[in-house]
């Protein structure tokens, strides 16, 4: 790990950096895909899963059996943790359900928003080594509690056609009955303009891998909605030496094990510690089975000294990591001088992994320095924000003066007249009755 | 208009298309526009500022003197308007303010989220004949209540290098003091990446030509945040014969002359409100200053009859209108059945412009479709919200087993280890104690 002391804040904006990605190569190449996908179909996503998964699929659909017997594959304590994080993720999520109240803006004049839910969701949950069934729950908990009228799910089939039993089960146990083996950016085009099999979607949700991300930016240009842009997972914790460098080396490794381009960065006002936590990661490393990922990732992480944690909570604004830690004396300080981050966890006993499985936060969230700008997913992000409004006679009496002279100076005389053709029959009812 | 009755549902996704713009056209003007900025920063401005504008600016900043005279030049009943719409759009703003409660999800195990201002926000007025200081309102008021702690405008300058007063005053009166004399592709650029002048910023709001449009999407690929896709405005009217036809007539036609490329639709159970529509609009027509581009607009536009109004109303969530305007007996009744729209107003004496303006609901809204998966511009696009959790050892107790199991079942160890390390240390402790 690179160690910086005391830098200055003219070197911060170097620190904050991510990997930059030659994003044009990509759109390249996933372009085709989309557009195949498009004009293709199901004879399209056929081809690409034979190239892309090694597996000629005649059926993309999940059928029942599949799902019945993956629940029997499940080890029962795994279904019994699923659960009790199903449980926690459904509480908080539920309690970001609020219902607004009718504003009187002016007498007469009411306003409201209703939340609505997306009649539409296309789930994506990526492949490869490991089932990532806390995806599934962490978007489709939220999808469902929304009360999505139709919420899919694709992920790429392994070479013998089949999707993880884990995935299966997790997707069976929170309700989402439609699942189709298609993965990559063609399963993304898939669910944004439909084919035979698989409905097109209103917005898609999911982590991927560069393919899945450029996909997901390409379709969001014809206006489908995605959750968010993604890049490389990240952490940032922050500490001083009341913490525990066991801890927080564990922490720092459980990060760099996503990948070897994780951003893993620890910044304190004590050098002590920052020494301990580099023995501690000694330690803890060799008996990492992912150790090789881990290693490639440190290579260009950070460990920061700066004079004083509060300088050290500016860097981290500065940053904008996707997972802040703090573990410090002062956390619940520091931890309400946050502006940007994506998810923070407070003191010793609340590790990021805690977040990404069971404790009920959504582990979706903004990477890349978006956390300045962006929310990670919630319950808000399966529904829009419907404005209404009803005017009285009297309301209209109260604004529409007001609208009349605004639409004149903008020189929109059809809006003036709508208000004007509608006062005049207003007076004119009041004098005749 | 064009007359379509009693339309089948298979005919309906041909009438809820919208126009369709060659996007590749547009990017490939737009991005060399956009990487001269990047490199080039005022200087390219003031080159593009020149071609497009024609105008040799030497400084973009509007200078104090130029915002007090602008005072001066607005009239009073001018002024009075805007300060009745910003305390509308105050109030219904105010209004989305919430928070939200700490929720245990396990003993042990609290989890919350706090809405945090975004810091820096860039708004864009477009220029054009009329200058449109409501959109000023709407941006400018719910970025100044959320508390952005940086907020810039960029509009683009006349020919004499000046701004439309009415935008000065609008924006001195939400209280946004940094204003720049750009426009176009160019101005979203600079708000990207920042010049010597126009600091970058984190979010990007605000209407435009297709090039603005385009200018926003192409930045947004580069993780800076846009308020919402945009396209030609759109209203649709479902009304049944208890409607006044002049009303109607008028709303249809202040949505019509917002562009030839606007979108207008009416949807009603009746034959003879159908007719006299025709009529009023005829009548209505030829006084408007914009009788030309209302024409050309109405030449795409439908009027729809179906056999109820119920039945119309399902063709309006399949069109998804940016609008939707209802006037039929049992206008409420309808209201709890929209789905998708953008912003619904209900009753007779309830105008689109009213929205436009004055009565406190955003007009920045979701077109092109876009509302089956977008909100409009509220309180909340000013925020993130940033997830926070704190366990107590004892709440890792709790939910702890399940994230070791879960997270082996995912093949990711270090996190497993993040968890079996602290839990070691509390049955140490324990047993210690």
């Amino acid at each position: 790990m690179k160690i910086i002391r005391h830098p200055q804040p003219t070197q911060w904006v170097e620190y904050c950096k991510r990997p930059v990605f030659d994003t044009q190569e990509i759109f390249g190449r996933v372009k085709p895909i989309i557009e195949a996908v498009k004009s293709g179909g199901d004879r399209a996503l056929r081809r690409f899963t034979e190239r892309f998964d090694g597996v000629a699929l005649e059926n993309f659909v999940v059928g029942e059996l599949e799902i019945q017997t993956a629940a029997d594959r499940v080890h029962e304590d795994l279904k019994a943790a699923i659960r009790l994080a199903r449980e926690n993720i459904r509480k908080f999520h539920q309690s970001q359900r609020k219902d607004e109240p009718v504003i009187e803006t002016s007498p007469g004049v009411s306003c409201w928003r209703k939340p609505v839910a997306i009649e539409k969701v296309g789930l994506y949950i990526p492949g490869g080594s490991a089932p990532l069934f806390s995806t599934m729950l962490m978007l489709g908990v939220p999808a469902q509690l929304a009360g999505c009228r139709e919420i899919i799910l694709c992920t790429p089939p392994n070479s013998q056609g089949e999707i993880h039993p884990a995935i299966l089960f997790t997707a069976h146990e929170i309700g989402i009955p439609r699942i189709f083996k298609v993965g990559g950016a063609q399963a993304i085009a898939a669910m944004a303009y439909g084919t035979e099999t698989i409905p097109a979607v209103d917005k898609i949700f999911g982590p991927g891998n560069q393919y899945v991300t450029a996909a997901k930016q390409l379709i969001s240009l014809d206006g489908v909605a995605i959750d968010l842009p993604a890049g490389p997972s990240e952490v940032a914790v922050l500490a001083d030496d009341s913490a525990d460098p066991a801890f927080i080396a564990s922490d720092l490794l459980s990060q760099a094990e996503h990948g070897a381009d994780s951003q893993v960065v620890l910044i304190t006002d004590s050098e002590k510690l920052l020494q301990e936590v580099q023995a501690a990661l000694k330690k803890q490393l060799p008996a990492l089975p992912r150790a090789e990922i881990v290693e490639q990732s440190l290579q260009h992480s950070l460990l920061v000294l700066t004079d004083t944690v509060d300088r050290g909570m500016d860097l981290i604004n500065a940053y904008a990591p996707e997972h802040l830690i703090i573990q410090t004396i002062n956390a619940e300080e520091l931890a309400a001088r946050v502006i940007n981050a994506g998810s923070v966890f407070i003191g010793p006993y609340t590790p990021e992994s805690a977040g990404d499985y069971a404790s009920g936060t959504n582990h979706t969230l903004p990477t890349n320095g978006y956390a300045r700008s962006y929310s990670g997913v919630s319950l808000d992000s399966f529904f829009k924000q419907i404005t209404f409004q009803r005017i009285t006679a009297g309301g209209l009496q109260q604004i529409g003066p007001a609208i009349e002279v605004m639409s004149a100076a903008e020189e929109l005389q059809a809006h003036q007249q709508a208000v004007s053709i509608r006062l005049q029959q207003i007076n004119e009812e009041l004098s005749n009755g």
